[in-house]
């Protein structure tokens, strides 16, 4: 083996060795991570957030969303209030597939047959989420419907 | 040192940093990770799921468990609801001594007080989660409690 | 290249592989992890403990929160819960402007602006989270107002 040929291997191994040791340097969810710079947040307003991520454990946080014409009826605002979700998932790179938990607030129970119909016709077969539905009044009467939504989103932007 | 030693030698530092190169390319939960596929459905409905694990976190998300038998006061509702949520935690491998949050959803406050009797007997001391408990109505008037959980899991199954 | 300085250089590019492999064997937040290692729980009563740390996932979890002196009318009660959840989050190693939910119950939807007045006051512009907030009655009647919250993390204590 000519000495040239041997140095030349050697360096190749050095590098690769040094690409290890960047590789393992990189951040990434673990203590040393700076984990506050891992939170974003999306239509801030001065109460709450529309949508929080948290990309250190790739979820997504939803504040519970109601229709924007709430003089519609449950049928109208539970597809209103979908439509919402469907936007904000989208903002968060992820969709309704990927939703982990659902919590619907209907401030009359009798709704929820109404809700549901809508509901089924959204979700995607084999991929529906948690839920718990209660009966629970909302912050203006006009309202029928309130959903609050966690999902699974990737892990950076 | 005779070359083919020299070479044997350089053969197995190429070699070790071949297999460092490897699993530094193994699948984790960084943004090249495919998060998509870490999501696992139990119970799948046409509405919800029971159980949906997002191991990318190590967290799973049960539906609000409500007794298979509504016929029961608010002691055997509640017995019942705990004992749906143990075989649900187990499916994720997991258990009660891991739940990191609940909601308890109550029609009548009146029943707090035998709600937690039970409750209590249930939960491991030293592991109880975090919680809260509000009076809402649920989905059908017989139901006398509902319970929420989020519980930590593996990170794979 | 004398011998003795290639020998030099192959005992530290060993000594570099071996420190590498070394690395990948740390834990980490993979299915090898003793993943149930990371639950810390403070508070921990019989029923409920205050807060659940799920290190895992960097993600702290505060039991519904309600005013210690429930003789304080909306705005007092909302204040003392606010800083009962400062002082929950500073324990997490977590503060206000990583909250990623709130869900806040008010058994009258009557008292929403006097405990937004305190809350616009207490968040941090721009780090506002997701929120929901319902009408459900509380364990005891005097309460007029509980928030139950998720937040971020640090990984590790």
């Amino acid at each position: 083996m000519p000495e040239t040929v041997l140095l030349g291997f050697l360096r190749r191994v050095e590098s690769t060795s040094r690409r290890l040791i960047i590789t393992n340097m990189r951040p990434r969810a673990t203590p040393s991570q700076d984990w506050t710079m891992t939170i974003e947040r999306r239509h801030v307003g001065k109460r709450l957030s529309g949508l929080v991520i948290h990309r250190a454990a790739g979820t997504a946080y939803l504040a519970g969303q109601v229709a924007d014409d709430p003089t519609a009826d449950i049928s109208g605002q539970t597809r209103q209030v979908l439509a919402l979700i469907d936007a904000l998932l989208a903002e968060a790179g992820s969709d309704k597939t990927k939703i982990l938990s659902a919590t619907i607030y209907l401030p009359d129970m009798a709704d929820f047959a109404a809700m549901n119909a809508v509901w089924e016709q959204w979700v995607v077969p084999g991929q529906t989420p948690a839920r718990a539905t209660v009966e629970a009044k909302l912050a203006a009467p006009e309202y029928r419907v309130e959903i609050q939504v966690v999902a699974a989103t990737p892990n950076a932007a």
